[in-house]
C-alpha cells in the first residue's frame, strides 16, 4: 500500500505519492525523476518503484467507486462507459512487455551544445515493464467500433490530471498507427503484475508500444475517436521535432509533426561517466538499446578510442521478434583500452535497428529547441590507472 | 515491343535486352545502370526505360507457354502451380506505388573514404513505379495457405536468372514481415501499366514495399514457405551490414542480419554536383527523400553552408500515409547563398522520417566493407559567380 501524505490544500502537489529515495528528480512539482544509471540495468523489467516518473501535473487521487472510462466520438453512437471491474472481467487479459522512453531522455547531452527548454534528463528516462489490461481493440469492439473500418483519423486519450485552469492532459495517435499496433495497445490496469502505482497512472494507463511516453496517457478516463488530433498543448505545441536553425523566435509548431514512434537509441550504463577504472588493459561496457515502432536492435558497436575502432557488442537474448520488438535489449562488450593513453579514455556506443537506421554521430546535427530526440552516439569519459 | 539482339551462344549476356542510351552503366555484364540524376525527377513515376537496372546475372528469356509460378513448402500440401493467365484472371488486380532502392545506392560517397567491394552507384540507384498484379495474400489463400497462421519462419522467392553453375537468384523475407505488409506485397506482372520489361523481371516480379531491391526477386517462378532463410549467396553472404572495423580479413557474414527494410535516405538532384550557378544570391535545391518499412518523411533540411544553418524544404504532397509510405517524396528549398564565399559552396541535405530517425552526418561512421546503406547527409559542391 502506498502511503499518501495528508494534503496542504493550497498546494496541488501535496497529495502526490511518496517516492523511492533512490530516484533522482529533475523537477519536484510536477514530480519528474529517473533511477540512478547504476540501478537501471539491475533488472530487465524495471521495478515499479524505480521506473522513471514523468508527470506534467499533480497526481490525481482517484475515487474508484466513481471511476469510469468513457469511450466516445465517431462510431461510438453516443457515449459508452466502462467501470474498472468491467474492464477486468469482461475482457481477456492481455499483457505486453514494453519500454517507455521520455521524448527528453538524454536531453542533458543536448544542453551541453546550447541551452534548450526542458527537464534535464540523464540517460535513464527509459524503463521497461510488463503491462496488463484489456486490449484497445477488444474494448472498442465491445462499444461497437471496428478499428479497421471506423471513419476517423485519430484516437485521442485524456487523463484525469488537471492544470490550474482545469484543462486535462491529453494526447492522440493517428488511426493508422492504432490499426498497425492494434493487437498490442492495452488499456492497462496492471504494471509488473500489480495495480499500476499512482505515479504511473492508477487506475488506468493507455500503453502504446513503440511510441513516445507522452502519448501513453496516465490516469486515463476518456478515449475519443475523432477527425482531429488531440488539441492539447502537449500534442500541438510541444513534443515535436525541428532542425537546429529553429529557435524560440522563429518556431512554428503547426509546421511540425507530433513525435510518435521514437528513433533508435542506446546508452552506456556501466561504467558510469567519470568512473575511475582499476584496469588499464580492457573494460567491460554494458548498456541498453531500443528503437521505437517495433524495430528491434540488429547491432550495437562500442569504441574505446572515441569512435575510430569498434567492437560489436553481445546482445542479451530477449525473445522478441526483430520487427515487433517493444522492449529494450541489454548488451555487453569487453573492449581493449588504448595503450599509452594519458589516463582519460572516451567510451562510445551506437546502435543500429532492424531497419538499419543508426544513431546520428553528433548532437550538433540533431539539436532542437525543446531538446527532444537526443539520440546521438553516447559518449562517456573514464579514467584509467597510469603506472 | 523491346528489341532483342540475336545471340552469340558463347556469351550468356548476348540475349540481354536493348537499353535506353541515357542509362549510365556501373557494369555491363551483368547489366547495371542508373538514370542521369538530371532526369531522375522529371517524373514522379520513373519511366520504365529510365528505371535503374540491377541485374546479378544474365536476363532470362522466358517462354510464356511454359512459364509457371510454383508455390511450395510448409502449408502448401504439395506443390501448387499457377500460369500467368491464371494470375491475371483468377485474382483481383492489386496496384501499389513504391520506390525501389538498391542497397548500394550512393556507394560512390562511401568509396571516397576507403575502398569497398561493389558497383559504383551514384545517387540514382532508386526509382519509383506503379506495380500491378495479384496480392501475395490472395495467391497463398488460393493455395490453401493462411499467412497469419502458417507455421513457417520465412517466405523464399526464387528467380529464373541463373549463374554459370546453374544456381538461381534467390532471397527471402521473415514471415512476420510478410504478415505486416501482406496487403501490399504483390506478385506483379505490370510496371507502370504495361507488361514488366525484361530488365525488370518479365513476366513476374515480387514487389515488397519498403524493402531493399535485392529481396524483390525478378523473373520470379517459385515461392517457398520455409523454416529457413533463402540459402542464396545474396541472402547469406552479401547485403548485410557491419561496423567500420570489419573488413574482408575478419568478416563473419553469419553474425549479421540480412538487410530488409532500408533506412531513411535523401539526395540532392538539382543542382548537380560541380554545377556552376549563375546567381550568387540564392539557389533552388531539389531532391528526393524516402525511408523503408513504410515510414514517411517528416522533414527535409537543406544547408548552403556545409550544415551550420538549415532551411526546411517544402515537400511535394504525395497522398501517402506517414506510416505506410511506400514511395519517395520530392522536395524543394530556396536557400540564400553565403555572402563573401570564394566561389565554391557546399550544399547539404538530410531527411528525417516519420519515426524521427535521421540520416547520419558523416560517411565515416557508417562505412562498411560492401558499401551498402550509404545514407549520410548528401553533400554536393557548386560554384557561384564572383563579381
Ligand atoms: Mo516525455
Ligand atoms: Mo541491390
Amino acid at each position: 500500500v502506498e502511503q499518501r501524505k495528508q494534503g496542504d490544500t493550497t498546494d496541488p502537489y501535496s497529495n502526490d505519492p511518496k517516492r523511492h529515495p533512490a530516484l533522482i528528480p529533475s523537477s519536484v512539482k510536477p514530480f519528474n525523476a529517473e533511477p540512478p544509471v547504476s540501478l537501471l540495468m539491475q533488472d530487465y523489467l524495471t521495478p515499479n518503484n524505480l521506473f522513471f516518473v514523468r508527470n506534467h501535473l499533480p497526481v490525481p487521487d482517484v475515487n474508484l467507486e466513481k471511476f469510469r472510462l468513457d469511450i466516445e466520438g465517431i462510431g461510438a453512437s453516443g457515449k459508452k462507459v466502462l467501470t474498472l471491474p468491467a474492464l477486468k472481467t469482461v475482457f481477456k487479459k492481455k499483457t505486453v512487455t514494453t519500454s517507455l522512453q521520455c521524448a527528453g531522455n538524454r536531453r542533458s547531452d543536448m544542453v551541453k551544445i546550447k541551452p534548450v527548454k526542458g527537464l534535464n534528463w540523464g540517460t535513464a528516462a527509459i524503463s521497461t515493464a510488463e503491462w496488463s489490461g484489456a486490449s484497445l481493440d477488444d474494448v472498442l469492439k465491445y462499444c461497437g467500433i471496428d478499428l479497421d473500418k471506423v471513419d476517423c483519423d485519430h484516437v485521442q486519450f485524456e487523463g484525469m490530471d488537471r492544470g490550474p485552469d482545469g484543462t486535462t492532459y491529453g494526447a492522440s495517435i493517428p488511426i493508422e498507427m492504432a490499426r498497425m499496433l492494434k493487437n498490442d495497445i492495452v488499456v492497462a490496469y496492471q504494471m509488473n503484475g500489480v495495480d499500476i502505482p499512482r505515479d504511473h497512472g492508477f487506475p488506468l494507463r493507455i500503453i502504446i508500444p513503440g511510441v513516445v511516453g507522452a502519448r501513453q496517457v496516465k490516469w486515463l478516463n476518456k478515449i475519443v475517436l475523432s477527425k482531429d488530433e488531440s488539441s492539447s498543448h502537449w500534442q500541438q505545441r510541444d513534443y515535436k521535432g525541428f532542425n537546429s536553425s529553429v529557435d524560440w523566435h522563429n518556431v512554428d509548431f503547426s509546421k511540425s509533426e507530433a513525435i510518435q514512434f521514437l528513433p533508435v537509441q542506446s546508452a552506456i550504463c556501466e561504467p558510469v561517466d567519470g568512473q575511475a577504472l582499476d584496469d588499464n588493459e580492457e573494460v567491460t561496457v554494458r548498456g541498453y538499446a531500443w528503437s521505437g515502432g517495433g524495430r528491434g536492435i540488429f547491432r550495437v558497436d562500442v569504441s574505446a578510442d572515441g569512435g575510430k575502432t569498434w567492437i560489436t557488442a553481445d546482445i542479451q537474448p530477449s525473445n522478441q521478434s526483430q520487427y515487433k520488438a517493444w522492449a529494450w535489449v541489454f548488451w555487453e562488450a569487453t573492449v581493449p583500452l588504448p595503450q599509452g593513453s594519458s589516463g582519460k579514455v572516451e567510451l562510445v556506443c551506437k546502435a543500429c535497428d532492424s531497419q538499419y537506421n543508426v544513431q546520428p554521430e553528433s548532437v550538433e546535427g540533431i539539436w532542437n529547441l525543446r531538446g527532444c530526440l537526443s539520440n546521438a552516439w553516447h559518449r562517456i569519459s573514464v579514467s584509467i590507472p597510469t603506472e
